[in-house]
């Protein structure tokens, strides 16, 4: 471990894929661990790394200035970049292409709902959130029907796995798993990686 | 206009920004418009290139076997590794990574959760859609604190600008202007591009 690239985050699945980006393309960082509850994502300091007062925020010491993101997708995408192949097929081509689109899938048809979700009930609308919740397990259900190959693109693991695999997680007690044989299949794969359990345990509760 | 590329899709914001991408990445494309009240989007032969039932999709029939791309997003990342340094910087860098960074604020916490709020609407729920498109709002604003230079990442047009304009364009009749002024000009200074209005023109309901 070394302090040239640091990753500020919490337990949440946006942090999470942060990392397991990172991880899996071998980049060496510093987790610094923030307390949601504790407001310090509204510390002065931090908030001029990240001025909406959000996790994640990747700095890169490494270079001048400081290269700062606050996107959990755009670390995605640095991690990528940085480490070609390992998140996405290095060419341009149908396979590259296959992975991004359903990255896109997860990314936009699921995650970003969820969040939706999640704010709804933070502001009383139980049912609503239901609803949107309720369509979030529709989406994931429907992955099931185009796991055909190992992975959620294709017989490799990707960035496509990494979006998908934070918000099955969230959603884990309320799959019908018996229902979702590829899906079960396919988490207990990826769930088993090491780079995953590495950054799990990078921004656990402390 | 030639029959290699084919652009599915309908006059709406995920359609809008597809089109766009493609019109300044000078992809010369044909757009298919499809009727979604007729629900044309659910006819078998389309179902069988998006089997969501969603527009946009791309056909490239220049690859065999054709490329098929689903989502939005994914058909702007499509344009920009076409067409290097005209969505994006084509070096990675700082620069780069800013264009991805804001890139993604628009495309996961102001698109997305307006998607969540037009199904609310659907499903009856106006008083949770109201409050997620208050929050839509209010990320349109704190744009405004970030809007220093000509573009949202920067002094160059980027896939930043698409991803805001449609949401922008969406919402122009719900912001308070006046209070906007950077926002207001970057507009201006968007919309006129030709780019725009030909991926605008190309999707109007017939
Ligand atoms: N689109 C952003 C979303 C970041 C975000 O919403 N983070 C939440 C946790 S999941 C947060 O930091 N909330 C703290 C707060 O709002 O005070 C990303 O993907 O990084
Ligand atoms: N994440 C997808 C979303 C596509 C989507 O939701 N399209 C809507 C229109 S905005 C649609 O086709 N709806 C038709 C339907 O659901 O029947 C994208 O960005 O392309």
């Amino acid at each position: 471990m070394n302090d040239q690239i640091e990753l500020y985050g919490a337990n949440t699945g946006n942090t999470l894929r942060a990392a397991i980006a990172l991880e899996e393309a071998g980049i060496v960082y510093s987790p610094r661990w923030l307390d949601l509850h504790a407001r310090e994502q509204l510390d002065p300091a931090y908030l001029t790394l990240n001025p909406a007062g959000k996790v994640p925020t990747l700095i890169d010491h490494g270079m001048t200035p400081a290269l700062v993101i606050n996107q959990s997708n755009a670390i995605i995408h640095y991690a990528e970049a940085k480490a070609p192949g390992r998140l996405a097929p290095a060419q341009p081509g149908p396979e590259r292409i296959r992975v991004i689109d359903r990255y896109f899938f997860f990314v936009t048809d699921v995650i970003a709902p969820s969040h939706a979700a999640f704010f709804l009930h933070q502001a009383g609308q139980d049912k609503a959130a239901a609803i949107i919740d309720l369509r979030v397990i529709e989406q994931l259900t429907y992955a099931e029907s185009f796991l055909t190959d190992d992975f959620m693109a294709g017989q490799q693991f990707s960035m496509a796995d990494i979006s998908a695999f934070t918000i099955v997680t969230a959603f884990r007690d309320r799959l019908d798993w018996k229902q979702l044989p590829q899906l079960s299949r396919w988490f207990d794969t990826v769930e088993s990686r090491p780079s995953i359990q590495r950054a799990r345990a990078a921004f656990q509760n402390r």
